[in-house]
């Protein structure tokens, strides 16, 4: 694919206003739309007002404000090209909470530009990114007097808190919401050295254990011996979740997974990861044996997990208290890939649990929701072969195909709800420390993405095959 | 021995004040005097200052806060009758924490009588019975104007923190603690039912285990079954130190141990324990096979343990966190008995832990203080055969003799640096939960204590040998 396009009137009109975009990113960026703290409730308000008014002005004839039963959805739809296929764009305004305040160079929510990159919360994640297709859609409009395809979008404000009413609006909303392919702003690319494009992400399930011996702490001189110690065999039944590689070994926990998809090992061949460099970047000693970097990405994109989030019973405080706990609980978390049901790995585990529980003792587990199923994009959608294509042509090379270790539950739900395969198409890079302090933007990124959306519409609207 | 006693005049007197008495075990408990925890160092200064006034108005002349370099001591000596014998009385003024604080029916501070009991954190132990003596002591200097023997006694503030400046103390003040016998305050009666004297009691070395992987804590998604997880390292590091009876299985950890006494061995099976019975007690589900009474107390009295305090890291709180935890921690101690050395164990344990790190992690183990040896009494020992003979005419029956699955360091202490036998004279009882939440003590048996340790002062200073 050579590098002009046919885009270049649409990709000029975005050039020439980019500094006025860049200042309309600083404007949404300060507004602080933290949707897991009940305190920034009205930075939660602002900010669905904010993305509204800005889809408005784009042009778009119909935005609404949907209520959800917990923050806002804004849905917005501009449908007039008859005969053309329908992408519902999905993105979100909720930003992670800012903590620790004390580590940031800038305020959070004072937006700076250092050395080509806009600081702030929620810049790429995901403000940036879905800022994107509104300013593309305005300058299709603004250039050619029409858009090249209709467009949808769905901007809600619960993904840092998992998207917990995210399902049944879309369940509700199932024909407004209705499209040909969903393309996400959300998501990010791998590696800034690398063009990558996510196919595959982890599900998610989450669950609390507790296991309880006497009624009551005691004490450890006097009862040491002869009471339970949910402690002591708490660990004794985690030790049997794992073998010692760290591999799963619960019974049926694995054994509807579906095998990966070869093109993910390929790219992870390809790759260059360096195993060693890994565990220094984290902070962690080396270990010895050193992994290989295909067994290593393996494991954080490809395998289900079951990882220890917390632990806790008895005494935690400083010097020591002679107690024997009376219970002993842990947190879970399995990140699930294609195959596997969220409830029958929820069973297996319980059911493992169980069999090892000894006597003496009372399990409790209890789950956190109906967890998610893993995402997998079809290899032979023509969709994903489109946006390689886009991005090759901007990118200059033809991006890997990776997988995701962590969790995008909407792609499972578009999926499931509306019957549409979802392509990721982000310009936010993994990098950015979108989950901590200092979160940044690559302007070049931005620039980058808006032609990248601009050619992408272009050739959505003539390849893309429409279910009408 | 008959029910009537040579010391009515004093038991009378004491009667008489016991209203007044409890008061003051009020006032005394209203201090909250922690000694694990550095935010309770007011509390510590308050108690020490508490119970010197309170010697001094009882009539000892000489009474000093000692310093130790911890937590200090108070000391009082009241020496004035010639060729009597002198005891030395040993008791504690700090008390456990009082986490949980939500589990508590009343503020642990706001001491409380309901159902003839006194609630509150350090009632039974030790303030309570410290306070005893303090009023026997009292009640002869003002019925008859003289003690009958030679008291000192040395109050410290530091027991629950495993005593670790006392042996430093006592060596300093080796010649004016100097006593025939040393008569503890602390410990307690096995059973609220049965009267029993202790000849023995584990000791006690306390570690703290740290385990490390990443610099920080990690999204579980994006890192999850790469990077390294303490939590499961150190489940199964914990899991290879019992077996799945309970036994422990640290190479090295009771080699030097000794067999217990058989006069032990018979109280045991005199005692008609009923090990459903203490499950019920202790609010556990009954195991099935359902342990013997023998089994039961022999692990609870003479077999060396290892017990978890406590267990933490990651995240605790309510609803999910998709971390995986920087450090996982365990809080262990250890009930040593006769044979075992404090320091040898503790390094046994580190040695195993070391042994079973798994690569990619660190290890740190940290003592707190130098851990103290078992204690044994002389069988022999015609202090013992005095205090079973007081026990006799208070209890109604011959007290068993009994073993203590706790640990009171100060035995072997004394019996080294003084050279002196130690009896245990608590009027607590092991059932008044005091390392859990609402302790209490049994107002009847404070007002039995009263009687008892008159008759006690009085039979020792006529039947105990002086060393002078």
């Amino acid at each position: 694919m050579s590098g002009t396009s046919d885009t270049q009137d649409v990709e000029a009109w975005l050039d020439e206003r980019s500094d006025a975009a860049v200042e309309e990113l600083k404007a949404f960026c300060r507004i602080p739309s933290v949707s897991t703290d009940p305190a920034y409730k009205g930075g939660i308000r602002q900010a669905a007002a904010f993305v509204a008014d800005r889809l408005t002005r784009a042009g778009f004839p119909s935005v609404e404000i949907v209520e959800t039963g917990g923050h806002p959805a804004v849905v917005a739809e501009w449908c007039d090209v008859p005969g053309a296929p329908t992408i519902l764009v999905y993105g979100h305004y909720d930003v992670q909470p800012p903590d620790p305040l004390d580590k940031w160079t800038t305020p959070p929510f004072e937006p700076d530009i250092r050395d080509g990159r806009l600081y702030a919360r929620g810049i790429s994640d995901d403000k940036g990114p879905v800022m994107i297709p509104i300013l593309v859609a305005e300058a299709f409009s603004r250039t050619r007097g029409a858009l090249p395809l209709n467009i949808k979008m769905i901007v809600e404000g619960e993904e840092e808190s998992g998207s917990p009413h995210l399902v049944p609006t879309v369940a509700r909303l199932k024909d407004r919401l209705a499209a040909d392919l969903v393309v996400s702003a959300d998501g990010a690319m791998w590696r800034a050295d690398l063009p990558s494009v996510t196919v595959a992400s982890r599900g998610l399930l989450a669950l609390d254990v507790t296991l309880t011996g006497a009624g009551k702490d005691l004490h450890s001189g006097r009862h040491g011996g002869s009471a339970p110690n949910p402690v002591r065999a708490l660990a004794r039944m985690l030790a049997s979740l794992h073998d010692e590689t760290g591999r799963v070994t619960v019974p049926g926990f694995a054994d509807t997974a579906t095998p990966p998809d070869p093109a993910i090992l390929d790219a992870i061949r390809a790759s260059g990861f360096d195993p060693a460099g890994y565990f220094r970047s984290i902070g962690a000693p080396v270990p010895d044996p050193l992994p290989s970097a295909e067994d290593l990405l393996t494991r954080q994109w490809l395998v289900p997990t079951l990882e220890f989030n917390g632990i806790f019973g008895g005494y935690s405080g400083p010097g020591t208290k002679t107690v024997i706990p009376a219970s002993a609980g842990v947190k879970i978390t399995c990140r699930l890939v294609a195959g596997q049901e969220p409830e029958a790995v929820r069973a297996a585990i319980e059911r493992h649990l169980e069999a090892v529980t000894p006597t003496g003792y009372t399990l409790t587990v209890k789950g956190h929701g109906p967890g998610s199923a893993a995402f997998a994009l079809d290899p032979d959608d023509p969709a994903l072969a489109i946006t390689e294509d886009v991005l090759e042509g901007i990118l200059g090379a033809r991006p890997l195909r990776v997988a995701m270790g962590a969790t995008i539950p909407i792609g499972a739900v578009f999926q499931e709800h509306l019957g549409a395969p979802m392509v990721f198409f982000s310009f936010s890079t993994a990098d950015e420390d979108y989950h901590a302090p200092n979160e940044f933007f690559r302007l070049e990124n931005f620039r980058k993405g808006l032609k990248a959306w601009a050619r992408l519409l272009d050739r959505l609207a003539s390849d893309l095959r429409t279910g009408a």
